[in-house]
């Protein structure tokens, strides 16, 4: 339960916000890399914590994100050219390269300053299959997070988009809530084997062993969590009730928008997402799903594409089609005989659960218990984050790039270890860290 | 005309508004029976007077009427399963039963506090297929309003609702209104006899004496009314030249919410109606039409069912097809040379001109008639209860449930004679009370 | 650029605006004469500067514009029957007259008083088939404006009107401003007999001489304005090098808010706009085409009804079929290879341009260069007629009817002529004034 004024300050991202403030000293994705598919193609608008932003690849196949409006007159650059090196408005003819230079007027006489007609532009790069801006004050951006997926070749990561309409938090929250797999992704089947190949399909790559874990997830409801700080975020670990062990089912929480998925046992597919608030009340999720060791086989990517798993099945503008406009799709006879919410795809329950608490959740009313001690330390750590910066201290994170590549997922380990141990024992690193695999630090 | 304080208490009917805690003091329809139709069948989402709500019918066909939010973290339990005797929420299965009260807490242990867990609940009943709620103050719910219609078997009335997008208050006035019969339902046809055949189909199972009343209506567009109190509201009698004598409308109002039609000659059906804010400029219309001593017949049934008669022809989810989005299906030809409005149907005609006052009429410009008394003094019984109730004093119809037994109906009487004998005449009761037939009182 | 306040007072034509108010002291176009096609025909519902109103046409061919609000109880009378010599109310029979005087009250006795029935009634007439309001506060009604298309036979016109998504007065500026010829509506084509081609489509009935404008209009994109006093607005001349001579395209503007095109050779068709705003956000943009010696052909009526010239294409609602809705069907690869802008039309791109300068353009962050002149020339007017009307003295404009009767067009003249003598050798006058033609003045 959060006061009426924290609520505000942890959801709210626009430029003069203190949260706002926070994720802009980070790296974020602004699209998919293949929206702007080749030099000089079309430009896209875009909408990035309440800014309207214009994308364009110029013919180098550098990536421009500027400022829309022409100086001029302002008019929008969407409707401009894209020409050589640069995007040229329709109206008078002024043209802007990708770090925002005004490179011709043929309105006015040669020996015009230009300078005046510089627009904002925010650096650009691309990792991952994404293009990433840094918004932030500094004359220099920091060090790009090196999520896991980001260091691998194309072939061995599968990265979509979808849009939510509702504010970002809520849609972290559930991610490091690993506690409703015991309910919003669980499936009511007449026998054991059904169950089981139902939520197969939903668990791309998943092996032999998710027989059992579909069973301890279903029958303990009631993990216990334990929840230790990492270089740049938390690590959340819910242990269940395996036999005679436990069954853990780790997250790691990067800040300021990053989560890891806890179900991947050695070997499995991972997956990821990160959030990016377009608006307080709709944001981008971005999900990754990621080998380390070999490409993704053939069939892993046509599950990742035909939707309905931790991707969701959207249309050409990357709107879901399952979604409030259609009750998610809801089949309440599913819902009775089959599967716990009647709606396919954990994509799509988790966009139904969290648009439901409204367009920004209201946790002033909230009832919290034991389960959600992750969701607790994540909130305290982003207001401290934010409150620290009002004060003038910045988010150490923003130095340690390298420390975002971070594993997470799921182990069987004995009754009695804390979590360190457990991720020793599943990672070879307390914290889940592989960056030295990949030659970092 | 009212002052812009008296038409806004008049109007709004929110949760903390003095006309909202005046209704609240009464069970209003909130559903079709049939929209539950069955016992654990899929929940409806609500909204009354500005609350959102939600309603379930439990396994044993008990209806619940419940705050749809989660106290956990707020998700919505509109897409909960309605397992044995309660809703679960899908996203960590905590589950309520039609009284609110929290029944199951899978993610905490045992001997956790539900109290502080326990949801507001509305109570609930079903008379006449409709579903009653009563969401006043008070630990006792009122007795129900014995509307004649809600003391017959099914087979002997038609119960239907429809979507208005204005405010509640100018569709009432629409029905105290009889005077706008000789304008708004009105036919221009080139013969009698066909006037006469479109006016029969709108008025489901009238008599042979119809030629006349047609004929009176169109005749005399200014009736002289009386306006009577009743025990529970007003009743409305507007008195035409009906050649030697005269030709009586009468229309009972019943606090706070309710309005029987006029035109009812013994022996035929009766028609009334029930408005319930949705929110200040949006209302659900229940139309109810019945016959005290026999069943429908399968004619009358497909009538009411078809529309265009004082029930609307609506789309699955009740609004009319005929509406704003398409001018009412306004045909200037027939409004030419047929009909009045050029508008099909009772319903749909009253439907354009009380949403052609705007979302909330603008009751400070008004120049009203004589012909208006009927309204002037709805007005003024309500905005006196509302005030009343302000300070202190309960509005005694809440308690004179059974006072709600009234007929209305038309008839024909020497010039002369006072109302309250009319009513003797045509009802056996100075207020048109028939409570005793039914054992009331 | 213009300061916060200004930009304010120049856009913004509601009534209680001091642009409101100058905008109100001219005649302005409501609708075409053909949305009324004859006498007794149904209304049509309106909105000008934020004015909801009714027009109907009486039986004698009279155009009424009234207040829809029936002063009884507020239905409103758009669904009324337009009789004889007046509309009724379809709720309880008041009829009004195109004066807004209320003829008949079915409902009162004889001897009611009428006066306090009268509704608000604007004058209204029709000219150039257009129907004109007088929206202001005098008794008498101002000369109309003689635009010269009003004062032709209808042979010799073409009318249309099409709904803009934006605030008024950047459509206004637009048209003044011709610089952006040289870019907006320019073509990209392999060929100059191809460009040509396109761009011939697009200007009606230009002639020959049409080759070398393209290539002028094209090779010099920084033209030279000199922008003189008529006397009821301003003539805005763009010089551009034209071999040895100078290529001039004059433009006039007519207070408060029509505009001449630039284009006509002698012997050609000429072009003209006026704005309505409906809202602060949307207007109303008539076009007409006009010769003034000779019928327009069969040809040149097509091509300005098939839309894509000056003239939108537009639905039976006047909305046109390319917007922001489907990004005004521009077309990338033709914007690639063919058009400046890939959007079809000069009309669809002026909408285009003109839409992405925002809801109300903000004024405050523009840099403008010596080619807007015109248009700070525009704005200094309109804002200092406004300022002066605040101070109590009415536009001289308004008094000067006549004096609308203004040509525009090119002409090719040697260089070092200054504008005053250009306009002499273009039209015979230095204002470009051709009412005596008329028997005017």
């Amino acid at each position: 339960m959060l006061s009426i004024e924290d609520n505000h300050l942890l959801t709210r991202a626009g430029p003069a916000t203190p949260m706002g403030q926070l994720v802009r000293r980070f790296w974020v994705p602004v699209l998919l890399s293949r929206e702007l598919p080749e030099p000089d193609c079309p430009p896209k608008r875009l909408t990035v914590m309440g800014e309207d932003l214009l994308a364009f690849r110029d013919t180098d196949g550098r990536v421009g994100l500027i400022d829309p409006v022409c100086p001029h007159r302002g008019a929008n650059l969407y409707y401009g050219r894209n020409e050589a090196h640069g995007i040229r408005c329709v109206f008078h003819g002024l043209k802007f390269d990708v770090h925002g230079a005004c490179v011709d007027i043929p309105i006015a006489p040669p020996g015009t300053d230009r300078e005046r007609l510089r627009i904002k532009a925010y650096p650009a790069r691309e990792a991952g299959g994404l293009v990433w801006a840094y918004m932030g004050p500094e004359p220099v951006a920091p060090a790009p997070p090196a999520l896991e997926f980001t260091l691998l070749p194309e072939s061995h990561r599968y990265v979509s988009k979808k849009w939510q309409a509702c504010n970002w938090v809520q849609c972290v929250e559930g991610a490091l809530d690993t506690a409703h797999f015991s309910f919003l992704h669980m499936v009511i089947a007449e026998d054991e084997a059904k169950a089981l190949a139902m939520l197969k399909h939903a668990a791309i790559g998943a092996q032999s062993v998710q027989n059992d874990r579909v069973r301890w997830v279903r029958d303990d409801p009631m993990p216990s969590f334990e929840v230790n700080p990492n270089d740049v975020g938390l690590t959340i670990g819910g242990a269940r009730r395996a036999d005679e062990d436990l069954y853990w089912r780790i997250a790691q929480f990067m800040v300021p928008n990053h989560a890891l998925a806890p179900s991947a046992f050695p070997g499995e597919l991972m997956h990821g997402q990160t959030w990016v608030p377009v608006s307080d009340d709709a944001c981008w999720i971005y999900t990754y799903t990621w080998h380390p060791d070999r490409p993704l086989t053939e069939r892993e990517r046509e599950m990742c594409e035909s939707g309905h798993t931790v991707h969701a099945k959207v249309d050409e503008h990357f709107r879901p089609l399952a979604g409030p406009h259609n009750d998610y799709m809801l089949d309440r006879e599913e819902q009775k005989h089959r599967s716990f919410t009647g709606i396919a795809g954990v994509s799509e329950q988790d966009a139904a659960i969290q648009d439901s608490q409204g367009p920004i959740a209201d946790r002033t009313r909230e009832r919290l218990f034991s389960t959600d001690v992750g969701i607790v330390k994540y909130r305290r750590l982003m207001l401290g984050l934010a409150k620290e910066l009002q004060e003038g201290r910045e988010p150490a994170a923003s130095r340690l790039g390298h420390r975002y590549a971070l594993r997470s997922g799921g182990w069987v380990a004995q009754r009695g270890i804390p979590l360190e141990t457990v991720m020793q024992e599943r990672f070879g690193d307390p914290q889940g860290y592989v960056g030295r695999h990949y030659g970092l630090e």
